[in-house]
């Protein structure tokens, strides 16, 4: 990406090991993030481009000296931050403050857009997959990289229990997924927030028992007729924006949880007086997908769950501008890039 | 009050049943909330004056006919709200929110600095005390009213466990009875941030392992160097202001627990970028104080711990405009009124 509306498919160095921790990775299946379109909207005009893309599976094609668990040819998913696997923060479960860890498409390593990728610390990044998994359920698996774990954090991060009503605000894909973590994790009541209409009945194939098409203000009032007055007790915000976050201090119940994991678009909200009185939990954050995968990949594999089904576009690698340009004029829910 | 500084003691008509739900009790000790000192410092001037006080325990002296299990005589302790304690939000534990409770001071009830007041819902709100309590345990009985409840309630809503290192910003009442609980919940490391080294001594006894005298960045910046950059899990904020929230944020670990009781003075916080890629939780409020009581009676009733040592100084009645003046000027921690 060289700015803002501004991707390039350009011919780069192979990837190839640098540390003896990395591995080589050929990228089967990658995808176009949500939280790509924010610099896709924004980016400054740059005279060097940034390797873009952090949710991938693929193959392993090369492992450094110090890699063990992993050899060439293994089918490997990552989480969309790279990570030890070993440090404290890892080991509470929280892989985006890893210690040693970092990003793809900063500091010299590759994004998850190309043909292939240096995966840095791989043993601790990568999780392996069994052999001869069905080629219908990449997309799904790729889910784990990222979108479906996220809507996953947001839910456990908001205490979602089969006792717990639930809004998601959103129709993204992200607003999907948590609809259907929601639902995995016992949910009877969703509601969900979005005005696509496509977008919607797929939240409702998800678990979702009511959707509000209204915007804002109205929106919430309508979440909150639709609950005694009361509002939900898990409030999860996928979208990023104020007015996204004010909609949901406007439907959380007292001593409710908000739970975010849209990319604050904003620096300051609203959380004064109103917000202590009636004890509401902010939460939620960039979701450490390397600590659920493992959890959630049998019901993935047995097709309990179909989050691949976000995915409503796929391209090839030299179709990623035109699959930037589809997602953020909302043409396209999700883009995977095959390359 | 009848405004800021204006704090004034007249005689009002006699304390009576109004409803058959209430009770009329005979007030053995009342206190000054460091929460009055907010519109002691702010409240515009007033034609009428407000009644104060919502910390108070005392004598049963009347009940109304649908009151049961309180008679005359009974020594009793109000939680600082009053609340139906049936209905869903009490059932939870969220008795700041119940359906039919209220405040003391407000809508015709009295407040609890003086000699008697009416309790709405008296059967729900009061909590009975053993005949035949030594009289040097009123303080400590006293403050499961509020400010030890609401120490307990940030510590309990930050997840506080011996497995947590704490930080406690503010070296007030609530400052100190939050190290307390903490300390009773468990936690090996208490870093108790605040000047008043008379406070902070207290603070010491009850448990804070470390003091931090420095103010703002630099109390941040301690605190960061005395845990090896990462901060502690759980803040307790106790103060309320912009500053405090800030602070709050520079000390707490990754993944970690914000947890606010003070009355914000601000209506936005810094709650964006940094707080999610962090996976920081903000939380804490209105502490529902009823939903603690009996828990923390037994400890304080054993002398196992003594928070109202927080008490530094016992006025009459007559003596309350003074007792504001010393707890806005700081000369007093916190005034035990003794009608």
């Amino acid at each position: 990406m060289y700015g803002a509306g501004d991707v390039r498919v350009e011919t780069v160095p192979d990837a190839a090991l640098r540390e003896p921790t990395d591995a080589v990775v050929r990228v089967l299946r990658s995808a176009i993030c949500g939280s790509d379109l924010w610099p896709y909207q924004s980016m400054p005009p740059a005279g060097q481009g940034r390797p873009m893309g952090h949710e991938f599976l693929g193959v392993v094609e090369d492992t450094g000296a110090e890699v063990s668990g992993l050899k060439r040819g293994d089918l490997v998913v990552t989480p969309f931050v790279w990570a030890d696997n070993t440090c404290d923060f890892c080991r509470e479960g929280l892989h985006t403050s890893c210690r040693h860890g970092g990003r793809y498409g900063l500091d010299g390593v590759d994004g998850g857009q190309g043909e292939a990728v240096r995966v840095p610390l791989a043993q601790g990044t990568l999780v392996k997959l069994r052999a001869g998994v069905d080629e219908a359920l990449l997309p799904s698996l790729l889910t784990l990289s990222d979108v479906f774990c996220t809507g996953h954090h947001a839910a456990v991060k908001a205490g979602v229990s089969p006792r717990t009503a639930v809004t998601v605000i959103g129709d993204g894909a992200v607003g999907l997924c948590a609809v259907l973590a929601a639902r995995r994790l016992g949910a009877e009541r969703i509601l969900l927030m979005g005005r696509h209409k496509e977008r919607t009945d797929l939240g409702r194939e998800f678990g979702a028992t009511e959707v509000i098409a209204e915007r804002g203000e109205e929106a919430a009032e309508r979440v909150r007729e639709l609950t005694g007055g009361d509002g939900t007790h898990a409030v999860l915000e996928c979208v990023g924006t104020l007015q996204a976050l004010q909609t949901a201090f406007g439907v959380v119940r007292d001593g409710g949880v908000i739970s975010r994991v849209g990319v604050p678009q904003y620096t300051d909200g609203p959380v004064g007086f109103g917000m202590i009185m009636r004890n509401i939990t902010l939460t939620g954050g960039a979701c450490p997908a390397r600590a659920y995968i493992e959890e959630l990949l049998p019901d993935v594999l047995d097709g309990r769950i179909e989050p691949g089904r976000v995915f409503d576009r796929t391209i090839s690698l030299d179709q990623t501008p035109d699959g930037y340009r589809a997602m953020a004029s909302r043409e396209a829910l999700k883009v995977l890039i095959r390359p």
